[in-house]
């Protein structure tokens, strides 16, 4: 492909173009970085063992196997975006519409270990990270003014991590934005069109066609989507129809790991630990059994700059084909 | 307010979370950075008085005030994102949408002079700019597959930069994004409610309320929005009635020109010369005399990174206040 193209996400209906001539390609930056050599405790870090004076209260953990008698945490952000405390009404100032922030805003540390990098970590590692996930988020879920949980992960600089440690995300909010409701109403009108949700139709369709395929177990395909707005975007779809990842199962807890721990993997060996953002997109509230939505995880390289005009219109330009990316990280 | 609060974009419907004891305020960013020293004329530039032989076929170019029989020139994108030939007909692969790459990528470039600073330029140089934009907007507009234009500039290597000397980019495309229409939408939504344009009314309560004024001149406001997204995003609104940039006056130009040099210089010197994005938000085609839209030129100064749960949520994370950060800027 030597032309431009302008391609739908199916889910969104958000276009990208494609400009694969455009500039660098993004594997021309895989050597552009080089991360400095941690060591496996940081006697600065809030996150590492001995430090939990550093730390706010722990809300919860987990137990593994190493010499600590830990191996995941769950705390308070210390420099949180919302308070778990306050009224949630809604009020105007002067012509606009406004609320406390209230919400919740927590960090899920990873690994007790401060250089550890979430490809190096075991299968069992990464599943009780999963599970971390899970179990917080049910929680935060069943409390009355919690309408939607984003789980997530910025790993480097240019993915917005202020702290090395391992470590992921959740924010809790009584708000539900419209760039939730604006998927969930594309993927209604697709149910009421076609009679069946349209990440079930785009799994059917990705595992039948394999050019954008990059892993796939029993229960998770991991490919990159055909209108992918920045290179090696990657969804990690589950192959059993849910909209909500508080539903995931035992046995899917087990392949989750495995196949997000092998496509972190391919990142980091083929784009030389390159900077991302993964979030996990479940339902929100009141919306957990709806026949239309299909949770997934989203990985996002941080390898482009996104500038004016994809500020202003939306549209993202792309300069990476997704099947030469999926090639790329397979071989 | 060293609370968080949660506010509502009144001309989007996005919300913004305000968390101004999160980590650093913007300010603190201002020294960060330094621009090396450029020469006047530099060699390699492509965009530089002698090089012309490295440009593409000039389009247009505009006479002014200086040693060199050229002020503003325009020439096609040596890299476009979209291709000013071709079919645009819409078809599908598999079960995905797309088209090819159709559209126009022009640069304007702003000035002969490679190191000259748009804020250091005189009224009457930017004024020309400014009607180098129109000229060509008026142009693009006027050919047949053209529905949507974009003007905007990079400035920096965090806004997406690659060329240092002074330019702005002009996209066009075939398609309307959603990210458009839904702006119609919610600007319809209240026509249709109010009967009135919700720009004109945020304008008429801003230059009441006058806390987040930047500058003001006869045709103009320059303000930070009540729900700004990143720390001392501007915009310039005319106080006309318009929602099309096309239909700019000659006297418009002449005090967009001022108070868009102004208010550059503004965030020159109080943050050190920040990396920033700006973009003309103007009508799509056949909507430029609708009652409901307001064309404005909207500045996103790029001092924090939008992480994981910007790109989940679709909500903004500002460390900045925007009434703290108009007095910053104004005193």
């Amino acid at each position: 492909m030597n032309e431009s193209e302008i391609r739908q996400n199916k889910a969104t209906k958000q276009w990208v173009i494609y400009a694969p001539y455009r500039g660098k390609r993004p594997r021309d930056f895989s050597a552009r970085k080089r991360r400095k050599i941690l060591s496996v405790i940081d006697k600065d870090c809030p996150f590492c063992p001995g430090n939990e004076n550093k730390l706010p209260p722990i809300i919860m953990e987990t137990h593994g196997n190493n010499r600590y008698n830990w191996q995941t945490r769950v705390v308070p952000n210390k420099y949180p975006a919302l308070m778990p405390h306050g009224d949630t009404s809604r009020f105007t100032k002067g012509i606009y519409l406004t609320l406390k922030g209230y919400g919740r805003h927590e960090v899920i540390i990873e690994s007790p270990f401060h250089n550890q990098h979430i490809n190096e970590m075991s299968n069992d590692d990464i599943r009780i990270i999963i599970e971390t996930y899970h179990k917080r988020y049910v929680d935060l879920m069943k409390e009355h003014d919690n309408m939607m949980t984003i789980i997530f992960r910025n790993h480097g600089i240019l993915a917005g991590t202020s702290l090395l440690h391992p470590h992921s995300q959740i924010i809790v909010t009584e708000i539900v934005p419209i760039h939730i409701r604006w998927r969930e109403e594309v993927a209604q009108r697709f149910y009421d069109e076609w009679g069946r949700c349209v990440y079930c139709d785009i799994l059917e369709f990705e595992i039948k066609n394999r050019q954008r395929i990059i892993m796939e177990n029993e229960s998770f395909l991991a490919f990159i989507p055909f209108a992918a707005e920045v290179p090696f975007e990657l969804w990690i779809l589950p192959k059993k129809h849910d909209a909500d990842f508080g539903s995931i199962s035992d046995k899917e807890k087990e392949d989750f790991s495995i196949i997000l721990r092998e496509t972190l993997g391919r990142l980091y060996e083929k784009l030389n630990d390159p900077d991302y953002n993964y979030i996990i997109n479940t339902s929100a509230k009141y919306r957990s059994d709806e026949p239309q939505l299909h949770w997934y995880l989203q990985i996002r390289p941080r390898l482009i700059t996104q500038a004016g005009f994809e500020i202003g219109s939306g549209i993202s330009i792309n300069p990476s084909i997704p099947e030469e990316d999926a090639i790329f990280l397979k071989k």
